[in-house]
């Protein structure tokens, strides 16, 4: 163990260093203008030892949008233990989203791009650092479970779509703004996706 | 009027030329791969001229894009005008789409990368040649106007979430494929917001 793990600790710590200056100067100096060079030289190591740890600058930005989302599913896991409704969970866990996408309104939408990337790999990774549609997933399966969600359309697709309207939302948001704030946005679309467009006769 | 019209009449055939050289250059080499330079030699004009038609290529894909939606209202005036029924409209302008996109599956994700531009006013500018929403709320305006669709949210908000929707559906089918068609992918999101993700019950 000794030495080898002691290099493992040692790399981790590194890493850490590296994240926390990056993020600091994305927040304090936005992200488009943050280069590789200006993490490296705060954090003391090379722009090579840069790359080493991330191969690109938005790979720094994965491991900020991870940690938002095992806070989200710790939420979620706890929520849903103590018994609350899905649904109720739901909307929490996508008021928390909101929250956190409009207080860092700068570090999502290029967040947001890189799962669109038009480079299939560096989507893919994005997609697997933001696992949203599983948190959503594990979220409604109880209801599923319980036989009040359709059934035509698997569990796994319905919570696709409803990570991927976030998506879209979010980005609409960031890019044009609107009078709404991001949360109430997120809500309608969200309801919008559970109930449908159509309306509900209750009388039928 | 002469000169003038004469004037107006040579620059439409010659924006003509340019876009039809250019979309032929795209379907056989590839949008990426084309370039200003590519396209100016073979439609006989200078770089200049053809960044005075088209500010930009990605410009070009937008009056093709333009045409389609063209297309596409027609087909649901037409219809909607011959008493066809608000849905079935919807889900025959969706698989149209799908089937458009399917073919010139290379020009559709530059198209929808447009749209979501980092530059407001080139996103701006491709949300306005491409109004897919305002086509679908002409669409369910007869429906909701029948009170057939719920009207807590503004048809105008809901025909936006629908075209948004298939932006997300195309990208990922694009970036992604699957085992399934395009058409259906973009059939069951459409269902989807349609219906809702949550049972509707027969006996309520």
């Amino acid at each position: 163990m000794d030495s080898t793990s002691l290099r493992e600790r040692q790399k981790e710590r590194r890493r850490a260093r590296i994240y926390n200056v990056a993020i600091d100067l994305f927040k304090r100096g936005g992200f488009q203008t943050t280069t590789a060079t200006d993490i490296a030289r705060a954090s003391n190591v090379s722009r090579g030892t840069f790359f080493n740890y991330y191969p690109y600058k938005e790979a720094v930005l994965l491991d900020y949008g991870s940690e938002v989302m095992n806070r989200l599913r710790d939420h979620a896991e706890t929520r849903l233990h103590d018994g609350a409704a899905p649904l109720t969970v739901l909307y929490e866990i996508w008021d928390r989203l909101a929250d956190e996408n409009t207080r860092e309104r700068d570090l999502f939408p290029p967040l947001a791009y890189e799962v669109m990337n038009p480079n299939p790999e560096r989507a893919r990774t994005a997609y697997q650092a933001l696992p949203l549609s599983k948190v959503i997933e594990l979220i409604l399966r109880p209801m599923h479970q319980a036989g009040l969600m359709r059934t035509d359309l698997s569990l796994q697709r319905i919570s696709n779509l409803i990570a991927d309207t976030y998506l879209m939302v979010a980005l609409r948001w960031s890019a044009y703004g609107t009078e709404r704030p991001l949360q109430e946005e997120m809500r309608l679309a969200l309801n919008l996706l559970l109930e449908g467009a159509v309306k509900r006769d209750p009388r039928s």
